[in-house]
């Protein structure tokens, strides 16, 4: 059976990790189908918006451990396989940003070590009130460090270190007040809700969404003034696509726009 | 009629936009009024303190669309007119944390798109309760760039990317908790309130102040080493300074300092 | 008499400032005593997390003015003495990210300038409802130029600069809120709740830990896809610990690790 599934409601693709018996793990099955299906997307002109969900109990807990164990059996004890998956992995994770379309987390259950870092990688996310985050890889040993990459990224540091050397779980309310998620929300609205939010970010200029999305994470690496320098050519470029002109336009004159996308 | 007024009191000096007929926005007049008192203000040793506010119903919605539409007419369809409206622009915003003095935005009504970008390059501001800010430009097709070079320097990644990507608006009590601004208060409050603010840091000594700020926007770009490095000899300058010596002995010695600025 | 205690509790080091009659300043005495401590502690492995806290009335109100006032004695006005001082205390505070093991700061009474600046460096940070975080120097005419290296990657930048300006304090509350510590609690709870979170941290894998603390710190000052490539191989080389494998292996089969550290 497939790993993943996808449903495309207009100009959103809806994801849905379909592995509910590991709780949806980051296996090697897993990121492939998902770095396949978002490559696939990255080409895909119709999609708009994606949201990435998981089916059953759990959003994600992070890797598949015993498959990881399974590892330890070649001659290296693993290391090799170790480096392999950690880099195919940060590799889907860092395909986020990269991707032109905005990407939603869809999160419910549980959002643990990598799963967690995947909430943490998407451009937004909502998620049920009852779920539960954590980075909790130090309880077996083995420090969440590649998920605390996207994490420090969202939330503020003591919070973080708390966090990933603790190995506690904050609830949704919590997660949101930190930055980690946008919206918490009751279980039985988080697909209405989840899909709301990314209908409404479908209903925008695709051109502009995409352009702005690249400039966002180009720019909050450079210093104020590189970033400026950047981001003012982005804004002519912007100005210039016929879909701007008409928008303005169309502000200007007081009616709907009429976009060619 | 001027499109921006100064008033000083004491050595505060309140500026405030006064073209409410198209809501204060950054039109060429407005933002060459506020550049040039700016560089005015930067030269003057009288004012400590600067506060920003607007005339009429909003405090800024951001460019003058019509204006820049006009732009449209020229032979390259603008876009030598528009790389340099966003280079005015940007300058201007950069301007703000180069200034020797504290500046801080008194806002109400509507801070949108360069407007919002206006308050999140502020070094503080205060805002009324029912003000709305958002960086809407998605919703005409024109991604707000460069005003999220100031914003995600603000507030945390998601709820910056949230606002970008749907256009939403988000009131002053949320604005105050992600970061955008530092207090919300009743409308009838604000001018009262901001001026508080702004008499209290023109309170304390102006040559700490200029040299804090300046150091502050240095060393929050760089690597902690060099941060600790950098503020070390900013310490050290200061301690030398003939007012900070009278303002450390008058602490001692239980008194108010005498100052000579 | 000792400025600094040290008492170790299993694998936790609580240091205790024991200077209440300045209030625990960061004298030379004392920025020395943390410092030779600091520098034992990281060679000892038998502590995996350490507390600070401060004996008498408050945690710490920064340097000690009067002995830096002594200074200004010196042919050149203080000067060199002032460099070399902010040179130590600059040390001192960087070394906390450096140890190995991480550092939770017990606050109570009052936490100021370079007071706050030390709660800003530990790890993590627990407080008493009661406490008072400020950096106030300006209101002496001394900018808390050093402090404010720690407090900016803390907390957002206007809710700093507000601090910072106007040498206002917050509460605990609100240092909670703004991420400066990591709980609020009352006065009563602070020793067991302090205590509560070390034992917590020190009960996990202290190589584990160790790895994770130092790529904390470490992959926060780099880019994305640098941070992913440093942290990718963290965590090879955490996998290939002993004790990672027995971790997970006992995750697997239901049981309680065997750790040999």
């Amino acid at each position: 059976m497939a790993l993943l599934k996808r449903e495309d409601r207009g100009a959103v693709a809806h994801l849905t990790m379909t592995s509910p018996s590991n709780l949806n793990a980051l296996s090697d099955g897993m990121l492939a189908a998902i770095q396949e299906e978002f490559d696939r997307l990255a080409e895909d002109r119709s999609i708009r918006v994606i949201v990435i969900a998981g089916d059953g109990r759990a959003f994600c807990p992070g890797h598949d451990l015993k498959e990881m164990t399974r590892g330890r059996a070649n001659e290296d004890g693993g290391a090799a396989y170790f480096a392999d998956l950690f880099a195919r992995c940060s590799t889907m994770m860092q395909t986020i940003p990269r991707l032109p379309q905005p990407v939603i987390a869809q999160v419910h259950g549980i959002a643990a070590a990598a799963g967690c870092q995947l909430v943490a990688s998407c451009d937004m996310a909502v998620a049920a009130e009852g779920t539960r985050f954590g980075v909790n890889g130090v309880n077996i040993g083995l420090f969440c460090s590649t998920p605390m990459v996207a994490l420090s990224r969202n939330i503020p540091r003591k919070q973080a270190f708390e966090m990933l050397t603790t190995g506690s779980f904050i609830d949704a309310a919590r997660a949101a007040e930190l930055g980690l998620i946008n919206h918490a929300v009751p279980e039985a609205e988080l697909a209405t809700k989840t899909a709301e939010l990314a209908d409404l970010v479908a209903s925008k200029l695709g051109s502009a969404v995409k352009i702005g999305k690249q400039a966002f994470y180009e720019q909050i690496q450079m210093p104020l003034e590189a970033a400026y320098a950047y981001t003012g050519e982005v804004m002519v470029e912007n100005m210039m696509h016929r879909d701007t002109v008409e928008g303005i336009q169309a502000f200007i004159d007081k009616r709907d726009p009429e976009w060619t996308q």
